[in-house]
Parts: C-alpha cells; sequence; structure tokens
C-alpha cells in the first residue's frame, strides 16, 4: 500500500523498531529496558504508534503505550498518545521529529504527569529518542534515552 | 498468562471480536462498517485496546483507535483512547461498562469534539456498543451501534 504524501517526513518512521533503552527518575529507580516500537500505516495520512518494552535482566513487561502521529498545520506533526497508566498526551512538534506536549490529561487515579517533551532523531534505519518529564511535583528532567533499529 | 484480579468485570472483554456497526451524524452520511477490537493483556491490571473499522460495502480502511483500559476507584473503571482524528479521550465508567468522557482533548487541527458516551454490553461471547457524541457544534445524540463476536 502506497503511503499518503502528505506523511511528509513522517514517512521515515514507517516500520518495526526494537532495541534498548535506559531510564531514570528521582521517584524511582534507574532501569534498562528492550523495547519494541511499530509505526504502520493504512495509505491514509497519519501512522500508528505501538510502542511495548521488557526489562533488559527480567525479561519481564514493563510499559506499554499507543496512539497516532499525523502532519499537523505548517510542518508541526501532532502525535496523540494513550498509557495504561491513565494518561493521554497530545504533543505537537516544534521541528522535525522534536515533539512537546501541548496537553497532559489524567484519568481520576492517575499519578500526575504536567509536561513532557520526546525528541526523536530519525538517522536511516536508526532510531533515537530521549524523553525528558515533569511529573510527581519533580521538574522537568531526563527520563529516558533509547537506540532502536528497524527490522528490515 | 494469568489476568490480573484486580481487573474485576473487565477480564470479560479479553479476546479478538468481530462483527458490524453502522453510525450516522448530521455531518455525514450514514454508514455500515466490519469492525475488529482486540483487547489484550500481559498479567497487569490494565488490558490493551485496538479498534479498526472498514467500509461494509468497499472493504476499504475506515476508523482506528487505541488505548487500556484500568480498574478505577469504587469499581469505576477508566478507558483512555488515542484516535488518528488527533483526539484523545479519558472516560469514566458510571457502572459496569457504560462509559462517559471525563475529558476529551484535541490536537491543534482536529475537529471539535466535546463530550463522547460509550456504553458496551458485555454478555458472554457477544459484545455490543453504542456511542452517543457532542461534536461540531451539535448536541449530544447516538453516532455509531455495533454488535461483536468473540474469536474462539
Amino acid at each position: 500500500m502506497e503511503l499518503h504524501p502528505a506523511l511528509g517526513n513522517l514517512a521515515g518512521l514507517v516500520g518495526t523498531w526494537r532495541g534498548r533503552g535506559h531510564g531514570d527518575y528521582p521517584s524511582i529507580e534507574a532501569f534498562s529496558y528492550l523495547e519494541e516500537v511499530t509505526f504502520g500505516h493504512v495509505g491514509k495520512p497519519f501512522l500508528a504508534y505501538t510502542q511495548k518494552t521488557r526489562g533488559a535482566e527480567t525479561n519481564a513487561p514493563l510499559h506499554a503505550e499507543s496512539g497516532f502521529i499525523r502532519p499537523g498545520a505548517d510542518g508541526h506533526a501532532e502525535w496523540v498518545i494513550a498509557q495504561p497508566t491513565g494518561i493521554v498526551e497530545v504533543l505537537v512538534a516544534e521541528r522535525e521529529l522534536d515533539f512537546y506536549s501541548a496537553s497532559i490529561t489524567l484519568s481520576p487515579t492517575a499519578k500526575s504527569v504536567t509536561r513532557v517533551r520526546r525528541a526523536l532523531v530519525l538517522d536511516g534505519d536508526t532510531l533515537s529518542y530521549e524523553v525528558h518529564m515533569a511529573a510527581v511535583d519533580e521538574p522537568m528532567q531526563w527520563h529516558l534515552s533509547a537506540r532502536l533499529h528497524r527490522d528490515t
């Protein structure tokens, strides 16, 4: 199926990505993880996003999230994400694939997250990202880094 | 893998569901669709939700959405959903599987949706639902009905 031309630079994300990451935050212990990310398409001007991680040592399921990325106005792509922790994010790219939360909304029993930056760098078949986060009364700070490779 | 006991009545949703639905709204033409819904789990106290529909006559992809359902406080389950239209929903069950939007948040270029009710009825291997919606300046009204069967 052909990619929708409106996807622009988002088209480079299509595929299944696997790799490793590590994370830390004042409220938790530092950890390492194995990750699988997919960006799928059905010929429409958006990509379906799924993500899941496992503990690098334990292989036990850790996090998961899902959502969609779509072209926005003036080249500012939009990314909507739902998380099993009861959090939904709406992010907008300031430039290229560097996304900042426009809004974060919580379910009644979710832990507080107030601000997120998801900075993706796409280099051929390598996708790296950092996540910075302000949560549980902590100021905005680095939370996750990972480096993934496209499954070809 | 065993279901997490905190899932309670949400456990009955686990599986892949297929069937037909129809929809209408003042801003669109009435339509019929084929649907596939999955509620998956990894042994944790939440279910991963995916949904996609195709035109009943055309078989072309129509809608998709994804998210998570989790137990909330006092038996009021919580459901977070992301949509390729740039919409994220946080819903809370008033009773059983009758969910009302607690918040709906839009990406900058999304069409306006202000209120949603997603009323699910689970009867063994049959899952029926109705969606009511207030959107694009229309008052709250019926939008979708479908009847799905568990793929066994």
